[in-house]
């Protein structure tokens, strides 16, 4: 993106590159079929989980003011038009910590007034969101989201680790209170005494552990070892929101003598008790607050519009790593502009507003990432056991497949990578095949491993749609009327939840990967070079990347430190902000500017390949029908650990086709280009590490090893051995 | 072993085989240096705990007559005496929960008979152990032993898989005791109000699945990406006790208006309280007993004759696996004669006698063979690398590993498989290397996988010896005397250790496995094809293992429902001896006498090759110490999974070297060895079932791969790219 301020430009290209294909985002999802339901269902839980239980943290700190009801519903409100007429689909919105925390403050702030008090600070927040709607469309206008690509992997992982333990933090909070009387509660009741409240303690800590450990496991369903296909298969696309069931129901296991209260349970007020709409009149009670108190609103405002600048944009940008080699424009500056809208929206309806939330944003993508996967290795699947049926040849088996890949990508046929890896691949084997003397001898499937080779040949697509998030965001406002069924939840499968949320954001962060490359013994390192990993392990010396992790490491907790400050807490996301002018002033000092680019590849240092998004349609879905039945041997493993995904660079589609792209630039866009075609024999300039020349060696090893293989496939295929 | 029923042959047999190697059972132990105390301590807890938990649950059911310290007693001396003097110093000795049975029932029996009563208990088993030591005295003289070539796989392997049912039924039953009022207490105590005993089991539940899931993982440390070295080796030798302390520590963190009842702990009695020692006089009331209880007595120990019999000869058996490739003699005819004086002895001191027990006679095994497999890896390893860094040629490098392996096998250097792998290794790549025209260029360790050729090698061996059967006996006698310590471990830590027993001793279970494969999806069935393991799933089809499995599953559950029949219930081993004449008259009705050899190899359809021990002593201990340098680079994973090792058959040494062995027979004898040597390229004249043919190619390609890895890292090196 280029950091042009003209008023209104920004937006307009967003809204240019998102309204081509608008209709596609629409028809993509509804041919995915039923299979769009897993990611749904997915962050529809991790959506309203935490959600739900910042509603209850804003009732105890607002004396139930706003309840859980309120912020389910500005969730669903804002999530439904986001998912309509927002720019990226793939961002989520909710009500997140900061808001949460800001209202605590405003509240603390204007209870005590008489002007205002409890009665009228509905009225006031309102006005707080108009003004911060105000500099939103400001921001939005001058086109503020441009500087970033100045927001640095460096300080999006950094602002997604802080997210993850605070989320942890919440979780063991939680657990630690469960042993503790609760605030607002009669401390006189059975379920008070210290005896319950041990028993109480002791069984939240069973529940949430065990629903951390099935979730977590359940998620890596697909490669288990045992049970049936379809199962591992449900299992794997729906095991979180069943552990959640589960772990409920088991809940209600003791009973007899044990008191009600225990465990404890999620608490809301049913959205039909009185007193739950006190909220929507809350613009007519706008002008009837004093004049002081409506233009001082601005004071807050500007707080929490630094923090829905900042938060909103990394979410999006977490959403849209290069990692997930999206294909269609982001949408920065015309999203913030509509969070404005919302903002403006929820203020005069009397709820907290939602901003694009982390880590629900980046889950979302990488759930879709694997739906994508799932689709386009059953295509290549059926197409190459067809061949195989038919007893063709090899050259006619990579004809099929290419066709058939042809045809799910027709629109980046020409510029594809993938494409490019197939070509090469069949062009390597047929070399060794013409070397064994056989072309066109028929292949048999037991030696051709077919699932093999096209696992390694996906690369990342995710299924870029509207229909997952609108859908997901119709639930969370089902939610609502759902609320006598959501209480049944107990709050300890709440925190074992939130520690799983915790931990599902780690994989994929490159901070928390070179944190574990820290404690890595010396001599197993290797074992990091073996599986697909960044650049940076093998072009950094391991020192540099100590001294840079540890960096990151004192800076994430500086940044915790401060969110325990009572007031100044709410600014945590001016200090990782302050890591945008660290990255790219104070950084080059001390490290070498490649191995830089290597850990922290910013976007101003080098200007990605640009290929403009054409509109044709997909068609997977329509022909996925026909391939139904053979579903039972298809599915394998598809996700790598917990939800992990094959790394894969290649060039990110950008609307903005004619920026210009300097000399030094184009070199760097072509050093990154060439080592997406083929990731492991690219050759750099840098010092020849004994790590790299090992890396190198175990390649060439691998390498070897393979066209053995399919030498020997080959030369057996017509001795007719098999 | 022949069948011939000559008194007293067997015996001296037996004598004379293990005299031949008694002296290199003590100088092997002591050569083994620090590291034997790894196995060691592991076999005490598994031996320790149950035992303590045994005398709990005898204490209640004799009202106090008998208590831990009894059987710890026991379980110390029969130990140690049998460590000194026994045969096979492999099996682990101990009070087991059939004697513990026994005597619960022989008990009620008793206390309410005028002539006997409390008072005279100890007495009356006192005369049951006369009977029965002199019974065993009988079967040992006549070779009852010998039969048990007719205990296959199905016996053995079904009780042992009862056994871990038992533990893990003793688990559940003691986690949900810990919500329930104890017996014996006052249930009006605090700590047993309804909240406190739902607050206690909850902490149990906690305590018990975080011992089991920490022990678990703990066994897998070696193989651990993080953390240095020697941590993991630390923690994967002695994890398992380091865990029951741990979370025996955690225990006493709430504190604070907790009674102090929870969790609750371990009860038993000081040794030196009053009463303790009651027993310890029973010689001089044993003829204060009328005649008829003096004579009655041998009905019950008809009972505990045949109870012994079984389960000292199983246990072991299960600890001289054929995996086990164990190199010294059996002894059965002598350990049952030796069980005869033992049972004579604590009859006699009025405590329970102990016999052989399962699991911890073939864990014990297991553990052994780690030891074992880690001083021959650290050899081979530092003589390899030793080579490489000397830039030697490939030839002088296998020629340095073969020397080092001849100077640690010393005794069996001319019959060994592994020394006729590691030629047949040597020669395939010399071929190879010749063909890429190089022979004496220097190898490469980055390239030359010392570590993974050298881990294909080594088959399993057993560090035979016996300072750690000793050692831990010792220990369970210094249990008496730490008794107060022992007091402070949880209950429901205990709970948790019994359920970690029952799966640590799952696997190798060709039984268990069986019952996983049936649980295996069809379409992945072909990777257990691509591990180490048994014959049976590449020559039997899969629908006659799923009937065999189903058979001996029901088979089980019918055993397992016997021993809650309250009194029948001690003849539940009689059940599964009725398993031996059904294997042999009734299977090969059902079965291919080729399917039931490969499911169920009995011995008595085929004779093992047999090599005379020769008592050279092994020397490895002596030259370990120069080795002990590298410690740190040579720790790598050496347990596959949870303590599995892998299996490589190899003939079994038996003392009778002079067995005839018939035409049938020699044929069997000829086929398993020749499997033996190169298990991957055997032909069968068995059906080509489709799987085989899989597993055939898959190997072929495997080899493949390794010989053309092979070649490239000759070729690379001549032309110095490395």
């Amino acid at each position: 993106m280029e950091e042009t301020f003209v008023p209104f430009l920004g937006i307009k290209d967003d809204i240019r590159g998102r309204l081509m294909c608008y209709k596609q985002d629409w028809t993509g999802g509804l041919r995915a079929g039923i299979r769009i339901l897993a990611p749904t269902t997915y962050i529809f839980f991790a959506s309203a989980i935490p959600v739900i239980s910042f509603g209850e943290q804003l009732e105890r700190e607002t004396d139930g003011l706003i309840t859980s009801v309120q912020t389910l519903a500005s969730t669903a409100l804002c999530g439904i038009i986001h998912s309509i007429v927002g720019g990226q689909p793939l961002l989520i919105l909710g009500v997140a910590e900061p808001t949460v925390l800001m209202y605590t403050f405003m509240y603390k702030f204007a209870k005590d007034r008489p002007d205002v008090g409890r009665k009228l600070f509905l009225a006031w927040t309102g006005w707080v969101c108009v003004w911060t709607a105000f500099l939103l469309f400001l921001l939005a206008i001058v086109g503020a989201c441009s500087i970033i690509n100045r927001f640095t992997r460096v300080a999006g992982e950094l602002f997604g680790m802080l997210i993850a333990v605070l989320f942890m933090q919440q979780a063991i909070k939680g657990l630690v209170d469960e042993f503790r009387v609760p605030e607002r509660e009669d401390p006189t009741a059975l379920e008070f005494t210290s005896s319950w409240r041990f028993g109480n303690g002791m069984f939240a800590l069973v529940l949430s552990l065990s629903l951390l450990f099935t979730a977590l496991r359940s998620r890596t369903a697909r490669s288990w070892k045992y049970g049936f296909g379809w199962m591992r298969g449900f299992i794997a696309d729906y095991g979180v929101p069943l552990m959640v069931l589960v772990w409920t129901a088991v809940s209600y296991i003791p009973s007899g003598s044990i008191p009600k209260g225990i465990p404890r349970r999620l608490f809301s007020p049913n959205p039909w008790s009185s007193g739950a709409y006190e909220n929507w009149t809350v613009v007519k009670e706008m002008l009837e607050l004093p004049m002081p108190y409506i233009f001082g609103a601005f004071i807050p405002a500007t707080m929490v519009t630094v923090l829905y600048y900042f938060d909103h944009s990394v979410a999006a940008q977490l959403a849209q790593q290069k990692e997930f080699n999206l294909r269609k424009p982001p949408s920065f500056h015309y999203d913030l502009l509509l969070l404005g809208i919302l903002t403006l929206i929820c203020g005069l309806l009397g709820i907290p507003p939602s901003n694009g939330v982390i880590p629900q944003s980046p889950m979302h993508t990488k759930s879709l990432a694997t739906l994508k996967h799932q689709l386009l290795r059953r295509r290549l699947l059926t197409a190459a056991r067809k061949s195989l049926c038919q007893n063709s040849s090899l050259k006619q088996l990579y004809g099929n497949m290419q066709e058939v890949y042809q045809q799910m990508q027709s629109p980046l046929v020409y510029q594809d990578q993938t494409f490019q890896k197939l070509k090469e691949m069949k062009e390597s084997t047929f070399q060794l095949a013409s070397r064994a003397g056989c072309k066109d001898g028929p292949v048999d499937e037991s030696v051709f491993d077919v699932k093999k080779e096209i696992d390694d040949l996906l690369p990342v697509e995710v299924k870029e749609q509207r229909l997952s998030n609108l859908l997901q965001s119709v639930m969370v406002g089902w939610c609502v009327a759902a609320m006598p069924l959501l209480k049944r939840i107990p709050t300890s499968v709440l925190w074992g939840y939130f520690a799983f949320m915790a931990i599902e954001s780690l994989p994929g962060n490159q901070f928390w990967e070179r944190i574990l490359l820290l404690f890595t013994a010396p001599n197993r390192r290797y074992k990091v070079l073996e599986d697909d990993h960044a650049t940076f392990v093998e072009t950094v010396p391991f020192k540099t990347i100590t001294t840079f992790t540890i960096f990151q490491t004192c800076y994430l907790l500086v940044c915790f430190g401060i969110t325990f400050i009572p007031i100044a807490g709410v600014l945590f996301p001016l200090m990782i902000m302050l890591l945008v002018p660290a990255r790219q002033y104070l950084l080059p000092k001390f490290f070498k500017a490649t191995h830089l680019r290597d850990l922290d590849a910013a976007e101003y240092e080098e200007s990605p390949a640009t290929i403009p998004w054409n509109g044709t349609t997909e068609i997977e879905g329509a022909m996925m029908q026909s391939f139904a039945q053979s579903e039972e041997i298809l599915d394998e493993i598809i996700t790598r650990g917990r939800g992990e995904i094959k790394h894969i660079n290649s060039p990110r589609t950008d609307i903005s086709a004619e920026t210009p792209t300097g000399d030094v630039k184009s070199t760097y866009s072509f050093r990154d280009s060439e080592r997406g075609f083929s990731p492991q024999y690219t050759e750099t300039k840098q010092e020849w590490s004994p790590q790299f020349a090992r890396r190198v060696s175990f390649n060439t090893q691998k390498a070897e090893a393979r066209l053995s293989r399919l030498g020997k496939v080959l030369r057996e295929s017509i001795s007719g051995k098999f």
